[in-house]
C-alpha cells in the first residue's frame, strides 16, 4: 500500500495488520500529537496499549510549505533502536517499523509525564541529571571512534545521513537567530537585545564555529534533539523519545541540549523568584555533567582503537566536549528566545516576566557561547550564573 | 562481462569496446604500473595514446592477503572528475570509467615526469609550490561547507565514503608507526629512535588527535594521497593523479601531505649537503602555504553560507588548517620512515646517509607534530629546520 497519512481508523488498521493487535480486538484510538512533524496516535485495547507514530511529508506547523523527507521516520526508528541497544533503560522501545507507511509502533509511555512539564511545575525529578548523563554517556560512547571499527562507523555515518532534519537545526539554531529572518519570532521586549546581539562579531564568529562543528564533526550517533520535551519521566523511570533529528555529529551538541534546556527552566524559575528550585536546576546541571564526564571517561579507557588508548589524549577529548557542550547550551538559549521555536518555560510567563526571563536567557546564552572556548571546568557555569541579574520577583 | 583482471590484450579490447580506439586500429600496449593496488597499461596507436587503469581486488604488494573493495576505482574516477571540474588545469583528465571492470581511461601523461623523481634529481621544478597550492585551494574550497549546500554536501560525503582505503591510512599513518607492528619496516639504524618515539606520551596524544581528526572531520573532498609520487610535472605543466584515497576529511591532511613530501626531499638533500637545493625546497614549502592560504582565504570571503561569512571566524578556520597541516606533515615524515611505505628520496641513499636522513625525518616529524598545536605561522617550519643537525656531507 503506498504511503498515506493515517487517520485514527487507519492507525488501528495498521496496528492490526502488523499483528500487534488481534484483528477482532476492540480498540480505542485518539490522536495525541502536539509535535510539528508527525501524526501520533494512542491505541488502547482491553489489555494493552501502544503508540503509533507516522511521519508527515512536511513540517506540520507550517502546512505543506516545508517538505521533509519521510526517510526521517526510518532514521528515528533506527536511532532509537541503536541507542536502545546500548542504553535500554533510557530509551522508548520500538516495537515495529514499516518503511512503506513510515510508521512506527512504540511502547506507550502515557503513565509518565513530559520532563518539560515537570520542570515548569518545579518538580524535583528524581535522578534526572544522573539518568540523562548515563543515557548520553553510554549511547554516545558506543557509536564513537573509540568503540566502533572504522569501517562499521563509516557505514553507520552513511546510514544516518539526515539532510532534511539537520538543515532545520543548521538554520534554526545557527543561522536565523543571528540576523533578521522571517522565521524568527522575536518578543517585542527582546527586539533591542536581539539587534545588539547581531552586532557582536565575536559571538557571530563563535557561532559560525559551532555551526561548522555541527556540520562536519561526526563524533558519534546523536539523538539530535534532547530537549526536555523529548524526555518522559515518572517515579524511578526516564525515557527518551523523538529521535528523528539523529545523525552523526558532535557529542557536545546532545550534552549541551540537556544543559541548555535545564537553563531555560532556570531562567523561568529565577525570574519567578523560585530560588530554591533554580538552585536545584543548577545543581542538576553540575551533577549531569560530572556524571557524564566520569562515565564517558571510564568508557574511553576501554577504547577498541589502540591508537586512542592514551589518557592524555582522552582527557583533552573530554575537555573539548565540555567546551562544545557549553557553546551549544548557549546557542540553545539564544535560539529558543529569538528563533522559530520557543519553550513553554518562558512563553507561559506573563509579559513582564517573560521579558525578564528572555533577557536572562539571552545574556546567559551569549556568555556561554563566548566563554565556552576557554572553559576548563563546569564550574564556569556556576560562575556565569552568579553574575546573572537578581531575579525580578525576589 | 563480470570483472576480470586485465592483461595487455584485455586492456586493448576494453579500450576498443569503449570506443576510445577504432576496432581495427593497431595498438601497442605495455603494463607500466609500479603502484601496489592497480594494473596500469599504456596504449599507443598511430595517432593517440591513453592510460587504462584497473583496480585489483587486493593490495598488490602483499599478494591477495589484503583485500580491497573495487569500489575505490569508482571513487578515484569520481574524485578526479570532481576536482577536475573545479581545478581542471591540475588534474589528469578521466576519459571514461566502467563500473563493471572497475577500469578507467585517462589521458596519457608520459611526456611528464613524476615529481618525486625530479625532486630526487634536485630539479627546481617551475612554479611547483604555487601550482600545488592552486590545485588544493580551488578543489578543497569547492567541496567545503563554505561553498556547498548542506544537503548536497551530505550526499557527497556519503558518495565518497571510502572505508578500505581510509583504513590503510588510519593504520599506516597513525597507528602502526607508533608501536611495534609487523607491518612496520624499520631500518636497523633507526630502531633506537623508533623505540624512544614510542615512549613519547605527548607525541602519542597528539597523533591520536590527528587520527581522530582524520576519522571524523569531513571538511572537504580530499585527494587523500598527494605525495610527490602522485604528481606529474614538466615544463609549464603539473597534473595530479591517483585519487583512490579520496574521501571527505580534514583539509590539512592534503595540504600537510604536500609539505611532508617536500620535507622528505629536504631530508635527502640536506643530508647530501645539497644546501642550495635544500633551501629551495624550504622556500617552496613557504610559497606553497602562503599561496594556499591567500587563495583559500580569498575564496572563503565568497562563502555561500551567510552564517560563515565572518572574517574573524574565517581567519581562525585557516589558522587551524595550518596547525593541522604541520601536524599531518609531521606524521608523513614519521610514517615514511618507520611504517610500511618508504620513499626513494631516503631509501636510495647509501646506508650511512640513509641513517642520517632518517634521523632528520624522525626528529623533524616529531617536532612538527609537537609544535603544530601552537603554530600561528608557517615561519615555525623555518624555525624548526634551523634547529636541524648540520648536514652530514657538508
Amino acid at each position: 500500500m503506498p504511503y498515506q497519512a493515517f487517520d485514527s481508523l487507519a492507525a488501528v488498521a495498521f496496528a492490526k495488520q502488523r499483528g500487534l493487535i488481534a484483528a477482532d480486538a476492540d480498540v480505542s484510538c485518539r490522536e495525541i500529537g502536539d509535535g510539528n512533524l508527525n501524526l501520533v496516535f494512542h491505541l488502547q485495547t482491553a489489555d494493552s496499549s501502544f503508540i503509533v507514530k507516522q511521519a508527515l511529508p512536511y513540517a506540520r506547523c507550517v502546512g505543506e510549505s516545508w517538505p521533509l523527507s519521510l526517510e526521517r521516520a526510518r532514521i528515528e526508528a533506527e536511532v532509537l533502536k541503536a541507542h536502545g541497544k546500548v542504553a535500554p533503560e533510557w530509551v522508548v522501545k520500538v516495537l515495529d517499523f514499516d518503511l512503506e507507511q513510515y510508521a512506527m509502533v512504540e511502547e506507550d509511555l502515557s503513565h509518565l509525564e513530559l520532563l518539560r512539564k515537570r520542570l515548569i511545575n518545579a518538580e524535583k525529578v528524581d535522578n534526572m541529571g544522573q539518568n540523562l548523563a548515563d543515557y548520553l554517556a553510554d549511547s554516545l560512547y558506543a557509536y564513537s571512534d573509540f568503540e566502533l571499527d572504522p569501517k562499521q562507523k563509516k557505514a553507520l555515518v552513511s546510514q544516518f545521513i539526515n539532510p532534511d532534519l539537520c538543515l532545520i537545526t543548521e538554520d534554526l539554531f545557527f543561522t536565523d537567530p543571528y540576523r533578521e529572518h522571517e522565521r524568527n519570532d522575536i518578543f517585542p521586549a527582546s527586539r533591542q537585545s536581539a539587534e545588539a546581539l547581531w552586532q557582536d562579531d565575536e559571538l557571530l564568529a563563535r557561532v559560525a564555529e559551532l555551526k561548522v562543528h555541527f556540520l562536519s564533526c561526526p563524533q558519534s550517533l546523536l539523538h539530535g534533539d534532547v530537549h526536555s520535551g523529548s524526555v518522559f519521566s515518572g517515579p524511578g523511570e526516564l525515557k527518551v523519545i523523538d529521535a528523528e533529528f539523529g545523525f552523526f555529529g558532535p557529542i557536545g551538541f546532545d550534552v549541551g541540549s540537556v544543559i541548555g534546556n535545564l537553563l531555560l527552566a532556570w531562567c523561568r524559575h529565577h525570574t519567578l523568584g523560585n530560588e530554591a528550585y533554580a538552585a536545584w536546576l543548577v545543581e542538576q546541571c553540575l551533577v549531569f555533567w560530572q556524571r557524564f564526564e566520569s562515565r564517558f571517561s571510564a568508557l574511553l579507557k576501554g577504547s577498541k582503537d589502540v591508537a586512542l588508548v592514551n589518557a592524555r589524549y582522552q582527557r583533552r577529548f573530554v575537555a573539548k566536549v565540555l567546551q562544545d557542550t557549553l557553546g551549544y547550551a548557549g546557542t540553545e538559549l539564544i535560539r529558543r528566545t529569538l528563533g522559530l521555536a520557543h519553550v513553554a518555560d518562558i512563553t507561559s510567563l506573563d509579559d513582564e516576566l517573560r521579558a525578564k526571563a528572555e533577557q536572562q536567557a539571552l545574556s546567559l546564552g551569549k556568555a556561554l557561547v563566548l566563554a565556552s572556548d576557554e572553559a576548563t571546568s563546569i564550574g564556569l557555569l556556576s560562575e556565569l550564573l552568579k553574575k546573572a541579574p537578581v531575579s525580578a520577583a525576589a
